[in-house]
């Protein structure tokens, strides 16, 4: 930690930092410059709180040399996490990880279809919510326990794994019973309590984005998840919220490498909601994956135009079959590959 | 709602259009124009999802003219709703409430001299959290249920009324129990489960807008709160995510218009989170009361740099005390005035 | 300038850091600590162009902690700048300069009405564009050499100073020529020639806040023109882009006091622009005069539902009226005054 | 153009805006809802100024349904533009051009080595600042009609094509003599004065899009240089301004497949300015070709950390060979490729 005097701060204003720093165990350096003096902080472990120093007088900035996250960084572990999924599917190593299925579980005939379309064009893990965050009280709210029970007969009949989310504590049981990973959705990020459960859960989590949540907090998200012993979180990018109405968010794909950069999770991407446009689907797609993304999240449904939610961000199946097709020649020039569905798998 | 379609699309394509409007039980209106036609949907008495819409070939863009919300509008509710705080006071009228007090309760002493410090000063309501929610797993998290406890003596000893942040299904039990006001922070401002739960605990909501929700987000999670029955909310302003470090987060001050124009609900203003710094919490309170904002959420510290979080943005006493006496003829100025503590209003 | 190295960077790295910042002609002082090494840069006088330094291997970031600009900060001058703007009147002292008008000059009647009128209420400056930036080239791109006759005219008639904006190099000299203050737009706010020729035209300069500039950006545009030999700079503050419909612009009241720590430059606020909605017009003309803004930019006009452009944010010269007399108590209450117009003033 | 009334607007409000549409010249047709009535503007051949409207009493919103712009526009040229840029080389068809080189032109060696390292690996055109536009005035600003010389040396040894900035008039009048594409840079994307004049000087436009600029405006300051007859225009995305310093800017790389939807013209992408970092350039670079630019602009300098500007986001020689290795097999597995130089490409 730094701190930056203001220009002309007393002598005493600087000897109060320094003593409030050795007060709180650590020792102090301070630097005179021609403009300014500056007083390193040395002796720290990690992040030090610096809002106390901040409040002192004469002092005009604090600024962090350590990262305030430990444990999903790549200092704390170089190299990449590779997350068993089940069925001898992972995620984080060579292979590009594809979750695809509609918004929401509907019915049994339309996941079913859903299911087996996704399948048929290679997707790993099908995707769909049985509880759904709207922001209005008056929208569609997902099948609940009904919606689990048909995703379970989905993975039955296709081989598929499952990621479904879960919005609350009492969802979580149920979700962590069944699904293969559980997700956290963007507006839950920052709901600690949910993230603590969810560490506990026994199960890998899929960690999407907040709408503005930067990189560094996202990271600090997954550390509430890996501090309760759980370290197999997949981050998701999906787009944050920009000032242009032409896209439904601003899709961040360079997360993917920042992502990469600074911890050793791996990171997949969301197109759907990233562009809320079905047409932008599979372009952001193909980008997704040459930009080295370990997985995708596309929505998918068998006849979008009759879905109850996200239904203008569903591809229709026969345009998930081209970005499959799209996306295997851009896997490969990356020297990395789709992953089969189970059964192809094995 | 208006649905706009591409330059050029066939008449099949709009013919599918009407046919999907009726299908939903409304009315269609082809309005053929130079450029392009657009087909109006009539009859509708609140927002209809236009997602399947959208979807439909030949589709441009689906332009919504209701809002998505229903008892928070002013066209629902046309005068100004005014919630009862409990001892006689209000907001939403025509007198300012001010609520002060440290970001965490710390111990019995911090919370006693904070409490007796801001009453002085003239604030009608203690704030403090006892849970809180922070990024980082490793920060401060509050004294929980002994924290409600040292908040229920401050009150017993100084008359002011208590606000303070439930964060999860658990902690809103005794939240609701012993403050005064529930607060939902805003990284759980679209955690529906909470919010329909804080609906039903019979007690008035301080709902805070979300890092990056638009008003219309807003509106719409406090219709979560009245949905269940309960029609005290107030509103809180406390920020946005900005580009520029210079400040914490940006405060939206203009908020308070927009929600005074669209919503008969109250809204407070908070300078401490909405800047981050102490030396702008004064000219940013008086701007809020100057705006009409209905209250002032700020924080206050007996010992700010000893704080054991948001110390850099905490008012000392004496610069509280300063904070008031330049509100109040701000109030004056535009006809309002700074309520009174309990004991000096009885 | 503090030089963060990667965790683990090899000493190699760390002596290659050290040679270049000695080959710039500074003092480099390593600091090993638990974590990581930083690397000190000590003996600058002002800004170093860190992205060299950036560029080496084993370095993770370069932190500034001199301010990239100089003369236009409070520690190069510590008094607040009074700069005057004839007849007078000056701005940056205690009094609030109010400057208002139509967004455009469209006909001889039309200006002398809105002069009229604003005078009438208090103004003490006529502001009108002669030259519009326009994000269309189908829209009304004014008058030009006409309007800035007609704002002469209205000058004469009413007394009022004049401010309007310059749009390149060519429309400088006749404005530099004609008006009291210039102004440079905030589309212009990094076109750097025309800052440049500003900086030598020999009259005051508003200059307004870019889209979306940090403060330190305003700033640094600032410095341009001083560093001509111009120091009467008055800076705007005019909203900036934000992520909600609601409103045109994101406005940035904390500006002013952000703009008020680090520099001894005036800044005015332009609700107008900043809101876009003319019923929000006064009360963020209010919370500004609060805020400690040293002046108000607001769109009048006499027939608002007939003006060219930005019709829907100009007020009606009643509302202006009463604009005025809700500012001037709140300007009371903060110890300053709204400045007279000349004549009134004399 | 769709006038929404308020709820409850008086018939005298709905007469008065079917009057003022109809003075306008247009149709008007009121149309009566449950919750409010809507007016629609018929018989406008394009874009209405709405700002009229807005502004009349009972009007709640004007939503626009024409798109502001013409030229532009796929609606009046379905087909891509082919831009021809000297040589036989084109951009907007199957090739991809890959644009590269140092942020300024520094000396006649570095601009030489520059220069052959990018056409050894496979560039067409070479990039480099002779003019620059930098935020502080006491940086580097470039080597001005010096550096137009030596780019002029380095196009007669290598073959390459030359793109470079204009930053105002009076340099336009170089650059469009000896470059083969006038660059527009990111801040003077609004500078409607040196818009037309690049209009009008005969030669390919590459226009940036500004930090903080919709892609509509982006498009509307296109529409400028078309309305003077120059229909070869080049976009380019380079980041936008977003709230997560981890990058420089926001990469948006959707802003591709948007402008593709909306727009003949080509768009390139800059993944050195969008994101800021060495590292993540050659990822993003793929991500773009993947993505379906018709072009990357990237920054190589032969000794970034000698670089007298954006040392931190300039490529190695051997970085950038290796993201041209990396990006051919991409451009091939969407069925385009990677345009050879000169010379090669003859």
């Amino acid at each position: 930690m730094l701190v930056v005097m203001r220009h002309g701060a007393a002598e005493n204003d600087i000897a109060r930092v320094v003593e409030a720093i050795e007060d709180m165990g650590y020792e102090a350096r301070p630097m005179p410059g021609h403009q300014r003096t500056t007083v390193g902080l040395v002796g720290n472990d990690g992040r030090v709180d610096g809002s106390r120093i901040a409040a002192l007088a004469g002092v005009q900035e604090v600024i962090h040399v350590s990262k305030p996250y430990k444990q999903v960084s790549r200092e704390w572990k170089a190299e990449g996490t590779i997350v068993p999924l089940g069925g001898g599917l992972t995620i984080g190593g060579d292979e590009v990880v594809v979750m695809a299925g509609p918004c929401s579980v509907e019915s049994e005939p339309q996941i079913l279809a859903a299911a087996r379309a996704v399948r048929e064009s290679g997707a790993a893990v099908l995707r769909a919510g049985a509880f759904k965050p709207r922001s209005s009280p008056y929208s569609f709210q997902g099948l609940g326990l009904r919606g689990l029970e048909l995703l379970a007969r989905a993975r039955e009949e296709t081989g598929l794994l499952i990621v479904t989310e879960a919005m609350d504590a009492e969802g979580l049981v149920p979700v962590a019973e069944l699904a293969d990973i559980i997700q956290i959705g963007a507006r839950n990020m920052q709901n600690y309590s949910l993230l603590r459960r969810a560490g506990r859960a026994g199960k890998p989590i899929l960690l999407k984005r907040g709408l503005s949540a930067t990189i560094q907090e996202l990271l600090l998200s997954a550390e509430y998840i890996l501090a309760e012993g759980n370290p197999h979180v997949i981050l998701c990018e999906r787009g944050v919220r920009g000032f242009d109405t032409a896209t439904r968010n601003l899709f961040d794909l360079s997360a993917i490498t920042v992502v990469h950069g600074l911890s050793h999770l791996p990171i997949v991407a969301d197109p759907s909601h990233g562009t809320g446009h079905r047409d932008m689907v599979i372009p952001m797609a193909r980008a997704a994956v040459a930009a080295g993304a370990d997985g995708l999240l596309v929505e998918v449904h068998p006849t979008p135009d009759r879905a109850l939610s996200d239904g203008a961000q569903s591809l229709y199946p026969e345009q998930f079959d081209q970005m499959m097709k799209e996306s295997r020649p851009i896997a490969d020039a990356i020297g990395r590959k789709i992953a089969e569905p189970a059964g192809v798998r094995a």
